[in-house]
């Protein structure tokens, strides 16, 4: 099917200084988690979105000196002559596709504490950067930077460039955002300097504009200059002789790089959860930009649907459509919308999985996209897979895992059968995409579904709940058991640990809340998992005006939404909700009428009166059927996703998606290769064995 | 000075299995936050020990398997032919100096989450370990290994230890602690198999000696096997026909390892904090060990008394000592010891920044030995410098970073002259040891104190507040400003950054109760450091009589305490001694009466009743001296320690010992290396270009 015209506008070529885009579509910088010590797998994974039509393809943060290391988060660098040829295998991968490579310069300040290379971070004026926020903490507080300190910082942004240039980077960027250094020199929180870097807006912007001009004479203006920049606190602030801050900002730099790349803050707002936050949120923030500089604007909103990227444009909010989280859930989604199948296109859900990958200092992680980060690893393509196979196979289960791993089989070219036990397809995603704000979440059954409704090799049942002997008899080569998990009312030890299940009235799980079960008010809710479904519990019961309250091991509601950006808005929902919280605590016991707990480091007991308990903690895989079909000696047997191992439904698919590669594979043709950085020269030379 | 012969006993020599250690002082493995990807620092770390005497010298955790995948927290494989190159470099390292080297083979199971490598993680029955506590956190649960997982187990580690005897290990370890796999096993609470791996504790170990067999054969007897326990739950334990769970396992393992290395199971409680546990704190334990085997046995403590190692070999507790953060606070010590020089130890101070570095995932720090991880990197060498100048330098400031400069500098042999202000050497150590608890941090002072009043190169002058006229006068070749850092009265916003002082009445720092303010209760100790200071202030108040109320901005007392294992230990200290308190708030106002606080992420209001306010917050550097000193034109003037970049200890210590490596040095006379793991066969033999 040919594209809409009125997509046509997406396709039109832009001007970034001495560069030429292709296209709109613009993988802004963001995380990959590989850092140069992973090459080849960088290359693949940022290649493979040039592949898939974006224009221009950006790194994520390149360090331009020591002095900025972020161990353990991930970070790239461009320190050396290793880190070029590093970047290189990057460039080339972008520009086989005729796409434009960018590098986001970056030096973190304060923000980086140099955990590894141990220099004193660096800061306008000794302004610690969210000092005490878990995973960023460090007990090293930053230098004030004096002027030789400044001219350092700036021949160091120059001296990168040319390594950058030389690496084949076609858009180099200065990096004024997210609390990072020259961010650190614009706002006045960070900035009490009182010499020619601080005080009035001229003066606070001057080191991002040195930034740029260093920038762009140590490449004679061979390269284009980008500036990203974040708005949100600058655009909350008056200023005289200009609306806000940021205006007065952007105004005096208006001319002075290639491209505004325009962003929020902080982490939680500018990669909002969908769970809280909608499609489009960083428009109030950003959209005066355009109407100040003449410079082009690139900016985000986790968008996926053409209409509102033509919006954009239209309406002159954005000359680019910057994508990051949409660019991991579908690499090819601009050629999706080039070739009109954009209703084929793998939307971004918004779980922020992919934050929470660097959050833990990992390669990104993708709900959607289980090739994401395996695309030189495992040699996984986000769209095609070899089709090397006319044999059947059963999936048992249509969750995330079940129509994963099915929609990879049929393309495998499998005579593929999927079996659901209930009405719909979709398994947990049916009950938990109706919990408060988890609506998205389900694109991950649309996609799968969609797909496998159009294939000519898929047949899909439901309410078809198979024993060992239907499956026998069904007779298919290979079987798939995704069968899920359960919820199980076991409590846990001071150690965190799930010990026993608890007996009594009243006391549910997830699972009787998904099956319809009326939980009597006041109800607690007893959160060890930590992750979404504690919480998203307690907002559906309260939003139903049972009154809620949320206890917790740990020392924040969902400790693990800390990961995905989700903590303060669970914390602004319970609020909003009435429902009360307790942090660091244990159920020890619950007689219908009395919740016993207990501090989970000194044990001091504590009792509250509720009518109800339920238990957010382990998860076991349902099993039940795999246990039968392997006691039946079923050949190519194979349990895969919750079933196998609970996990988020980032794991699910991802596990679906190897099971299903492996299903009838030799172990030889399962590729998994182990990458490794380039070294120095002269490290190895001697050591040549 | 020959050594005492009662400390002869601590050199002989002892067999293990088909080896025999050199002596009794035995590096036990631990985390150096190096991996194969950084060989030559790890190899240099290593054989710093061997050179400082240690009998045996141990890696990390060192995978077998990609499905114990711990990252983002360090350790080390041994995987493949890259893997073993990579830890040759050590192994050669260590027997350069006569040392057996020992690898401790490692599966996290459940414990290690496989973010990087993305396999399901394995456990006995699908329990999680620690699922919620911070840092170790993760979505996805473990799968439950079946037969053929079990078998693979055995495989992996056989395998492992063929690579292992081929990197030139002569020790071999089994792992069965701290929550990894085999541990797991051997525990009901993880353990609820039905199998002949589950039940009775003759099928709980049943893994646990079938590792140890296959390692033994898949190494035809010629390397030393070790059985490293934890066991401390076991100890906990009932058992029938045996005192308890651990007497019970120990006596069905009595044969099977040629060592066994026994210790804790939890982090803060093997390695924990001096401030709430003393040296030796393992041995009621683990010492019932020895009376059930032949075996040498090897045991931690924070050793760091020769007599007491003698005491714990003549008492049969123990057959060879060991050390993990008493090695790297000083590599020399079996050396010093042995050259009857036991009084130039540089003890450990039990401070656990070591701890946090594996924590933060990094290379391994140490507040008393700033060469630590610097041995390949930056040459630096824990005991001795490069005698090369004869010049002149002062120090100014005699706390932990200007007494580290001073030595450093007087082992370069200048004539160094140290000016203190204060009537006493030791800088914020005078005040901040006699917290409770924090008696042994003042051996940061004492070691270096002790070394310097035997120098004839330096002179100490206590009460000699130095102007900058003063310093011009004396007329020092070089100037070493080490004036430390003070409190501000700074509150913090709810993005948890430093804002303004706050004006009013009994509004106090640190610095106010060093100087013996005294303090009217009830008082509230604001702590947005989340390090020691705010949780010992409130203790020491408490300790007083003084009603205190801590209040933090995170999830719990002392967050920053999870790094180094103190955190649970302050909530005990806490309870103990009626200390309230508050989280996740922040203040907003104190009028002398109330106290306004803010909930950090709703902003919801609260208001307590105070007489006084503690804020525990921001530091800065007291560069007045310095300032002036620079406008005066000083020459090679330098800035260090806290003054320059207010941070823990570890900090000053680090970066006065670098500040006063680079006084009078050529910038071309500062190695800083750069390292790159080997690389798998063939990824680069293409690539050379």
């Amino acid at each position: 099917m040919p594209r809409a015209s009125r997509y046509d506008l997406l396709f039109e070529p832009v001007k970034i200084g001495p560069k030429v885009a292709p296209n709109r579509f613009y993988q802004v910088p963001h995380a990959s988690g590989m850092t140069n010590a992973n090459p080849h797998v960088r290359a693949a994974f940022r290649g493979m979105k040039a592949e898939g039509g974006w224009g221009v393809v950006s790194t994520g943060a390149c360090s331009v000196h020591p002095s900025s290391d972020d161990s353990p988060f991930p970070f790239a660098s461009l320190w050396d002559e290793a880190d070029i040829r590093s970047h290189r295998l990057t460039t080339d991968a972008v520009h086989a596709h005729g796409a434009l490579a960018a590098v986001e310069l970056w030096h973190g300040g304060a923000a980086a504490v140099n955990r590894t290379s141990r220099y004193a971070p660096l800061s306008p004026s000794g302004v610690p950067w969210m000092a005490t926020h878990v995973g960023f903490m460090s007990s090293a507080r930053p230098k004030i930077m004096d002027a030789s300190d400044i001219r350092e910082l700036i021949r160091w942004h120059a001296d990168a460039a040319v390594r950058a240039e030389e690496a084949g980077f076609d858009i180099l960027y200065v990096y004024a955002g997210m609390g990072y250094l020259p961010y650190q020199f614009l706002l006045s929180d960070y900035n009490h300097r009182t010499d020619a870097y601080g005080g009035s807006a001229e003066n606070r912007v001057r080191l991002v504009a040195e930034l740029i001009d260093a920038v762009r004479e140590a490449t004679h203006g061979r390269c284009a200059v980008a500036l990203r920049i974040s708005l949100q606190e600058l655009r909350a602030r008056p200023a005289e002789g200009a609306e806000t801050e940021a205006h007065e900002i952007i105004g005096l730099l208006k001319d002075a790089p290639d491209l505004f790349d325009v962003k929020m803050d902080y982490s939680s707002t500018d990669c909002a959860p969908s769970r809280y936050v909608q499609e489009g949120s960083h428009e109030p923030v950003v959209d005066f930009v355009k109407a100040i500089t003449d410079k082009p604007v690139v900016g985000v909103g986790r968008f996926t649907s053409p209409d509102t990227m033509v919006s954009m444009v239209r309406r002159g909010v954005l000359d680019l459509i910057g994508g990051a989280r949409p660019s991991i859930a579908d690499p090819f989604l601009p050629k999706k919308i080039s070739e009109g199948r954009e209703d084929e296109i793998r939307e971004c859900i918004g779980c922020n999985i992919c934050i929470s990958s660097w959050h833990d200092g990992v390669w990104v992680r993708c709900t959607q996209n289980p090739s994401a980060g395996e695309e030189w690893r495992r040699g996984w393509h986000p769209e095609t897979v070899a089709e090397d196979s006319a044999e059947s196979a059963v999936v048992i289960g249509s969750g995330p895992a079940g129509l994963e791993a099915a929609l990879t089989l049929a393309r495998r070219g499998m005579q593929v059968t999927i079996a659901e036990a209930g009405s719909e397809f979709g398994g947990r995603l049916l009950w938990e995409s109706k919990l408060p704000g988890l609506r998205e979440w389900f694109r991950v059954v649309d996609y799968r579904l969609g797909r496998l409704l159009q294939m000519p090799n898929v047949s899909l049942f439901a309410e078809s709940r198979l024993t060992a002997e239907d499956v026998a008899e069904f007779g298919a080569d290979h079987v798939v058991v995704a069968t899920g998990a359960k919820w199980t009312r076991n409590l846990c030890g001071a150690n965190e640990i799930p010990t026993a299940p608890i007996e009594g009235l009243r006391i549910y799980t997830p699972d009787d809340i998904a099956a319809g079960t009326e939980i009597e008010g006041p109800v607690a809710v007893f959160d060890y998992d930590n992750y979404y479904m504690g919480s998203a519990i307690a907002e559906h019961l309260a939003g139903q005006g049972t009154d809620v309250t949320y206890i917790t091991t740990a020392g924040a509601a969902q400790s693990w939404g800390v990961m995905t950006n989700e903590q303060p808005h669970v914390h602004v929902a319970f609020q909003r909700l009435g429902i009360a919280y307790r942090t660091l605590e244990i159920v020890e016991d619950f007689d219908g009428e009395t919740l016993g707990l207990s501090q989970i480091f000194t044990a001091e007991r504590r009792e509250i009166p509720v009518r109800s308990l339920v238990i957010v903690g382990q998860r076991l895989g349902d099993t039940a059927l795999y246990e039968a079909l392997l006691d039946a000696g079923t050949p190519s047997l194979h349990l895969t996703g919750d079933a196998h191992a609970p996990g988020a439904i980032a794991h699910a698919t991802y596990q679906a998606h190897r099971t299903s590669r492996a299903v009838g594979a030799a172990p030889a043709d399962l590729l998994e290769r182990r990458d490794a950085p380039f070294a120095p020269p002269g490290l190895y030379t001697e050591a040549a064995e």
